[in-house]
């Protein structure tokens, strides 16, 4: 008997892994003359005895903490520890691994062992996996399963993995309404097991058609004489498979769901999906969205060649570098001020950088309201009024602030007036573009975070430029 | 019977609110001579009558889309709305809505609806709400409990809210090991319901020690004459209060969890932790994070008051005024040299912008990974060896594009070179404190995430300009 705690566990777990990297490092750095990936290297016995020791910690281990091992590991490591896992769960552990990670343990398995990792896994998981697997190889793994599969694995395969479609499962229960709750129990208790997340039972009637649903504890409460369809509930939350996964998982959050049935255009039950699959998609929206703030596109976890992570950090380095140089145009118009006054090459990042806070600040707020809801014409204008406003008071204070600091620093009035109309107008146009980059890219189906960050930025830096050397050149030279 | 999918029903609700708006809004805009939050002004026949459809309507919402349409109100019209709401759901309801409306909610309500509205809510739930109540009146909330629910409350407050006791409920269904599952069956047919989310029930013994779990699907699919000892789960995960929330979500998402069991020190079971208090806490969470990056502390609807906003955005452009104060002194350093050479003025900001953009790559990278797991010494010397290794590949690959460019604008091979080795040097400080600033305040006890973004732009910033302008005053003049 077990007594461990989350945290026990997790400690066992870095212990592990501490453990691994120990017995391996020596060995695979003697090694590291071959190829990277080359996992035939002869070990040495000492090693073989101390593998045979890991192997069986490792298999006692859940699947998702023997992915936790193998990206904790560098790419060799990771190989030989992906030799020791039992070939039964190679299926499961490749479903939990990261997307870059499981691309590495893929790369050395042969068409047989992906094969056989793909007969462990349901319709959904597969397709899941189907976009790392190598090209062609999905059409063996299509062929191997029986007809029925197959259909569900077309259906998963045909949604975007953005909708409620690429969420689903098949691990329906379901009961007619017109049978007692004794008779669903009985039916029950004939079955092995029951799906994981069955919290409830979905009532169709004879042609398949959804008419609702019967949690488990409703079945355990009630008078086993009682009618399903008396007990059940009819206006249960459901989906289309068409519709969008983070609408699904709002749903889920507000509603409160463990699972909810999906049901085509002509109400037929089609499928499920659990609170699980709604986790995952929330904690990887998340994770993508944190890492496109800075233009990454790809997973790219710390044990990845340097090659692919400078290509992964390329496209917004590129877009930066536009941005920069166009920035850096605005103030080549104005060389001539700034040889008369250099005051304003000082002063000028200042200008723009405030700015650039200014626009994020309104950005997140818009990108937040619009991931909650729809906002009508009337809230719009009474987003820009307010932004505006809320920029004017901004411009004023923290501008006044550094025409204080302008004046301590050079003593003149011109340019420290300059410096507070500067500022503010920068904010205003900040306001004014973080309101409407985000509303515009909703406008035309787009996401509104992505990207908006970059482009308010560029439009403050530039902008905040051309406004304050504009000025100073029309009033001070 | 309703027949609707979750996109009808956000339809609906969004009509509903449009709706809500046409009725109310110019009877608000007439009444605006009063105060707001004055909801007293008497109301026309016919508004009367268009409320108490109103009404009728929003009773049949769930609590979740009550706070929904609530949150999606303008201040006046919010209240309106909210004294519609029937009072025995203002409890609910309040649990619902973000915190900036909970606060304008709680507000207009009396002592007396309050201490009505928090005799709804179970335990943990007052203490969600606690932190919200007016100064006082959670002491009479408090001695309006029952003894035995006092201590639970005081229990559950007592943990911070980024830990376990604070997600945790006590809505546990125990039954003792040594029973067969018959009676365990007629023991919840007994029961007039369940606790929501109850996907298994909790092991005890006689002392209340934890013994395991049993999921009601074991007791649906197993024979009635089976002892519960012998087929309940012995090695269910289980946390303890003071464990870290963030932690307890990540267990919740590896295992595909529904709930789980809390045990003190001795294993004596307290609690339990349910999906939705884990779902709701991921997403606040993310959502902290979002607001965190641009240095917004509170939560902050689009409908608050312009003076609210102000002071909430405040803090962030203190910090930014500071730095950006801070690069202006570094450029001031070298104005001799900008005078001399007026070039450095129009090419500085884009060595102090690439350099940003390397420094928050790496931030994000390593702030991911640090969530997801600790790293020993060999993982960081790994990372400072490989982000110097990227930065430098991609100092001289960008660094020499803007070399060509900065050439191509001066026909001055001086200049370029000097672009050249300012932007590699700017990108290896970049990827150094990139590493460093994150790793140094997990250290430190730390949020990594929080303010690394300001912190390596300030760096990238100074240190830009200063790399840049001392090689040219070194080099050129």
């Amino acid at each position: 008997m077990a007594e461990l705690t989350d945290t026990d566990r997790q400690e066992e777990l870095d212990s592990l892994i501490h453990e691994i990297r120990d017995t391996l490092s020596q060995q695979v750095a003697a090694d590291r003359g071959g190829e990277p990936g080359d996992v035939a290297t002869p070990l040495s016995e000492l090693t073989k005895h101390d593998l045979a020791k890991l192997a069986r910690k490792i298999e006692r281990l859940h699947a998702a903490d023997v992915a936790k091992v193998l990206e904790s590991l560098p790419q060799d490591e990771r190989l030989v520890i992906w030799e020791l896992v039992h070939s039964d769960r190679d299926g499961e552990v490749l479903l939990e691994v990261s997307d870059s990670v499981r691309d590495t343990l893929i790369e050395v398995m042969d068409r047989e062992e992906i094969l056989n990792a793909a007969s462990t896994l349901d319709t959904d998981e597969l397709a899941d996996l189907a976009p790392d697997l190598p090209e062609g190889m999905m059409q063996d793994v299509f062929t191997a399963l029986p007809i029925d599969d197959r259909e569900k694995l077309r259906f998963v395969m045909s949604y975007d993995e953005d909708t409620i479609g690429a969420l689903m499962d098949f691990d329906l229960v379901t009961v007619r309404g017109d049978v007692t709750i004794e008779v669903a129990l009985r039916y029950l208790r004939r079955m092995d097991s029951l799906p994981d997340h069955t919290d409830k039972l979905f009532v169709t009637d004879r042609d398949g058609l959804f008419e609702g649903v019967i949690h488990l504890k409703t079945l355990l409460i009630n008078d086993p004489e009682t009618l399903i369809s008396d007990v059940m509930e009819r206006d249960a939350v459901r989906f289309h498979p068409e519709d969008k996964a983070r609408d699904g998982a709002d749903a889920f959050e507000r509603y409160d769901l463990v699972s909810a049935p999906v049901v085509d255009e002509v109400d037929r039950l089609v499928g499920r999906v659990t609170i699980d699959a709604v986790v995952d998609f929330i904690r990887e929206s998340s994770d993508e969205e944190r890492l496109s703030q800075v233009g990454l596109s790809e997973e790219e976890d710390i044990f990845a060649p340097v090659r692919k992570s400078v290509r992964n950090r390329a496209p917004w380095l590129a877009v930066n570098l536009v941005t920069a140089i166009v920035a850096a145009q605005v103030i080549g118009l104005f060389e001539g001020s700034i040889q008369q006054l250099v005051a304003l090459a000082v002063l000028m990042p200042i200008v723009a950088g405030m700015g650039g806070n200014v626009g994020n600040q309104t950005i997140t707020m818009i990108v937040r309201e619009l991931a909650f809801r729809k906002l009508g014409g009337g809230d719009i204008r009474l987003l820009y009024g307010k932004e505006l406003k809320v920029a004017l008071i901004n411009g004023v204070v923290w501008g006044g602030i550094l025409g204080i600091v302008t004046f301590a620093m050079y003593q003149n009035a011109g340019v420290s007036a300059v410096m507070v109309a500067a500022v503010t107008l920068n904010f205003l146009s900040a306001a004014f573009f973080g309101v409407t980059i985000p509303i515009v890219r909703t406008r035309m189906g787009r996401d509104p975070a992505l990207g908006s960050a970059v482009m308010i930025t560029a439009i403050t830096d530039s902008g905040g430029f051309f406004i304050f050397l504009g000025l100073a050149t029309l009033f001070l030279l």
